[in-house]
């Protein structure tokens, strides 16, 4: 049972929709609107039929009972928005160029958080293909596309998505997105894609004709829940299943950030979670390539990660706020909504050990005890980042953290972040200390909706010690504000930032103490007063001690042996360091003088 | 932090209380109604003071911000009722006469399910006591008493609880409660408690008063959901944690019986029956007694029952449903309601060899699949009956399955549970066929509330086939007609049943094939056009085979070798069996004649 609208040539279109309550569902081409063709209906409530006539490009909609027209729930394609007709789309015609790709393992990955609307002038798929070779030069291995599910209007962050299976038109369509992951992949990088099981968005779901896809026995922050446990969820479930696969399948997409798994909820004794890792890697197997699942998770559970024959969700890699929330606190002294959980140097470094702060700790914020052990998990299955949409985008004026701190406390973060054992994700433009803000933007249709989003957006701030307004979400200025601005990239401040990043980059692949992080060890201590934080990785031959001042600053460190020498410092004028002072020095007298933020240093073999 | 009221000889009460949001809490006496006493507040919450006026049988309020007084949330006794004040109770006082007592292991428990109010006439505590030797004659060795916590009036399944730490006063009280366990230990006999953690009653619950026990989250089929996982819930676990530990520690109460844990939400990573379990394996450990953990589940989730290494909640048995409705609607042919998804002979079979029906099968009743698999849970962790108070009253009449089938099949019914490899339980009256219906019913105060229950419960069966209507819940007549009619089963069809039962008790104990569970082997399969059910069960140097014929009547079928003999026959007419009719005869053509539902063979050794 093959969910949506295949076109094959010579035959026309298959169309399968499910409708379970429906008496009557028929095919309405817009070529021949007086001949809807009914389709047949299965025993579980799906709708099938041939439409000889409907070829890539027909526009078409269902007619329910005879009498309510409305778009294909699971529709490839909405050229002309999301309460207009689906289009048939033809898969097979594209031609890709990556035969032998078989994806990049988490544990060497590097991860590149991009909008695909704000990331170029011209917000298509298309044109980020020029810009991933500088991406590779920086050392960046996969790309991860915010959400592109077809969302209302044109500017949106993606998470008000309502057509799952259609990429955004005003992207690029299929079509676009598929040659965007051809390059990337003929680039050597791999392609991420947000998806959101967890809602869909408040305008344009039409989803509510076609079958209980959502129920009123859980609450989500962004409307109903997904029906994944209630009756007829195994249908609800075969719907995002197949759409995880036909990622996979017909979009060659190496892996899928599952956004905000804390709001699905499912009571069932096999979860949705855990039947979209063995879809995965059923599919995996068959395909021959590497797809993995990663999940946007605030539950501090374990369970999303754990192997499913240890009762877990199976996915392959989480995001760690934690790491996060504890460095951002740390330099920025923000303690705000949920960063109240954060700010003390001993969570910083009990993060750097275990990948998570909560793991059954009282949480100040949540007003109750947190998480669960991550113990046994592997460093590969963290993900994490000093900077990330959400992390930017969710203050009010969105400012990146390069706004926040100095210049040397941003490199503190790029290279705490990157020396880390865990998997590390950037959020585009950080790499050469972009300063455009990445603030909330929308352009929904219906004026109500876009004045109770303006709502909710200055309510959401009022507890904050932030002065001023939040920039109006609606507004095609709040979008172009975002927009990044590559020139910049090219001199100052800005270059020298990416020189830092490549650096960093480069030195995490090629030695050995950094590259694997499976046969690496790590140890993590304060010193100085929780003034610098020496974290030490070791692997067979090969040692480094990462010292971070994270106040800044000269300081006098008790110095390792002399048969440790400077592998990196941040102070250095390369990357726009303080000059005046100079660099990392291991003095004679057993003392270490530390100038700058950031010293990495390495024993000598 | 002992929430609740505790007396101490020589030094009066001390009172604590959870009421974080009130900014004043006393205890008014009423024996000194102008004086109240001012409790202090610690950082969480918690109201604690010496009252030394306070002695065993004081009655108090809590006075909140010096306006509302309330009984208290944690009472342990409520002798005026619901909406009355709380007494003070000395636990300390009680003496105990069993020092030695350690507790029945699962593997050998025989339990006995009963309402205290309706299983004497006098509907108390005491009046168990002498029914005891009875019960323990029959071969039962654990009573587990439907729940107890104070309800609003004296008529009530127990489920209407709204005082989870005081024993029911028209029962008897805690010294009443007390005694009952002091003379089941002194018989031999454990006592479970059923307990009900997932909702309050609608009448009488002040606990919204007092802090946010509840939430608007989840729903429950019976009111809003306990706060187990939102802001503050760490103390309302507490309490309910601490409510568990009172049981054991003041009441020697050898398991509890949770209530529907499936209406327990929970999304945290380290959930409330997770930490119920290790609290009472931690208390078990300290007092040197046995003490078990049973759930109610509907979610056929093996999750309940894994040891918490295995990142299970660590329960040590649940209820099997399945097992009861797979042979319940075979033997009534029932298949209204949840019985829909149950009347294939396969269920019972598949039900028997691994404890449930639904381990991932599509139920056409929840409208999706259900369950995941029991495998490598062993059969102690499975509760299996032929009738408990749910299924009997859930009808609309209250019909015992004795009213509903042939004495022969009824007693079929009793074999083929007390010869599974499971933890049998029996319902009060069980074993000597009881006619008294177990039908539902309550006594509330409130009118409105009087006629909602009414009207549900006429509702509830209107798409059932049944004719006529409920009894009236409310009315003391519905009460009456379900209490046991003891001189029963000194006579007749009465006398036969009990016989029977202690037959299939005697040999449950005697024979080793079948006596230790988890030393035992099994097969099961349907013979002659899946009419007779074979099970046989074997162990080191005993094997028996039994043979159930669901649809009764005369059937011929191949004899096992000579070396087989009858152990047990149910048409024999010590138990009122067709006395026309020859007993089971192994024939000489290798024929076995049965003329009964039921016979047990044994292997001759």
């Amino acid at each position: 049972m093959r969910i949506g609208t295949w076109h094959t040539v010579g035959r026309g279109a298959e169309f399968c929709v499910w409708a379970p309550a429906r008496q009557q569902v028929e095919v309405v081409l817009e070529s021949m609107p007086d001949r809807p063709v009914a389709l047949a209906r299965d025993a579980q409530g799906y709708w099938t039929g041939v439409v000889p006539e409907a070829h890539p490009g027909s526009f078409y909609r269902y007619r329910l009972d005879g009498k309510t027209d409305r778009p294909d729930p699971a529709s490839h394609c909405q050229p002309r928005g999301v309460h207009e007709a689906s289009c048939v789309v033809d898969h097979a015609a594209f031609e890709w160029q990556e035969a032998d790709w078989c994806g990049i393992p988490l544990e060497s990955m590097v991860m590149y958080e991009l909008h695909v609307g704000t990331f170029t002038a011209e917000g298509t798929f298309d044109a980020i293909i020029p810009r991933l070779h500088h991406l590779k030069e920086v050392g960046i291995n996969a790309i991860e596309l915010m959400p592109v599910a077809q969302f209302p209007g044109e500017r949106n962050w993606g998470y008000d998505g309502v057509y799952p299976y259609a990429a955004q038109w005003s992207y690029g369509g299929p079509t676009g997105l598929k040659r965007l992951v051809n390059a990337a992949h003929a680039t050597g990088m791999a392609v991420i894609l947000d998806v959101v099981y967890n809602h869909l968005g408040p305008e344009g779901n039409y989803l509510w004709d076609f079958g209980p896809y959502f129920t009123d026995r859980y609450r989500t922050p962004w409307g109903p829940a997904v029906n994944f446990d209630g009756p007829e969820s195994d249908h609800v479930r075969e719907y995002f299943l197949q759409n995880a696969l036909l990622w996979f399948r017909e979009y060659h997409i190496d892996a899928l950030r599952v956004d905000a798994v804390h709001a699905i909820y499912d009571r069932s004794a096999t979860p949705f979670l855990m039947e979209l890792s063995r879809a995965t890697e059923v599919y995996a197997a068959s395909s021959g390539r590497r797809h993995l699942l990663i999940a946007e998770s605030n539950l501090n559970d374990s369970v999303v990660i754990r192997p499913r024959e240890q009762f877990g969700f199976g996915f392959d890699a989480q995001w760690s706020d934690d790491l996060h929330h504890a460095l951002h606190t740390i330099l920025t002294g923000e303690l705000d909504g949920y960063y109240a959980d954060f700010g003390k140097p001993e969570q910083l470094r009990q993060c750097l050990r275990r990948g998570a702060v909560y793991a059954g700790e009282y949480s100040q914020f949540r007003r109750r005890r947190h998480g669960n052990s991550p113990d046994g998990r592997p460093a590969r299955q963290f993900v994490v980042f000093s900077q990330n949409h959400d992390q930017i985008g969710n203050r009010m004026l969105g400012e990146r953290l390069s706004k926040l701190v100095s210049f040397e406390a941003a490199k503190l973060a790029a290279a705490l972040v990157l020396f880390s054992p865990y998997v590390p994700l950037l959020f585009m433009g950080e790499e050469y200390a972009e300063e455009t803000p990445f603030p909330f933007f929308v352009s929904h249709g219906d004026p109500e909706l876009v004045e109770a989003v303006r709502r909710g957006r200055r309510e959401e701030f009022l507890t904050f010690s932030w002065a001023g307004e939040p920039p109006d979400p609606q507004s095609p200025d709040t979008f172009a504000s975002a927009i990044l601005q590559w020139e910049r990239k090219e001199g100052g401040r800005h270059a020298q930032m990416l020189s830092f990043y490549r650096e960093l980059l480069r030195l995490r692949r090629e030695v050995p103490a950094l590259a694997n992080m499976e046969k690496t060890h790590m140890s993590v201590d304060w010193l100085k007063e929780e003034s610098v934080l020496r974290m030490e990785r070791w692997a067979e031959g090969s040692r480094i001690m990462a010292l971070f001042h994270l106040r800044g600053g000269s300081i006098e460190l008790p110095a390792p042996p002399d048969t440790w020498a400077v592998l990196l410092d941040s102070s250095d004028s390369r990357w726009g360091g303080p000059s005046s002072a100079p660099p990392v020095s291991v003095g004679p007298e057993h003392h270490l003088s530390l100038s700058g933020h950031t010293a990495i240093l390495a024993e000598r073999t």
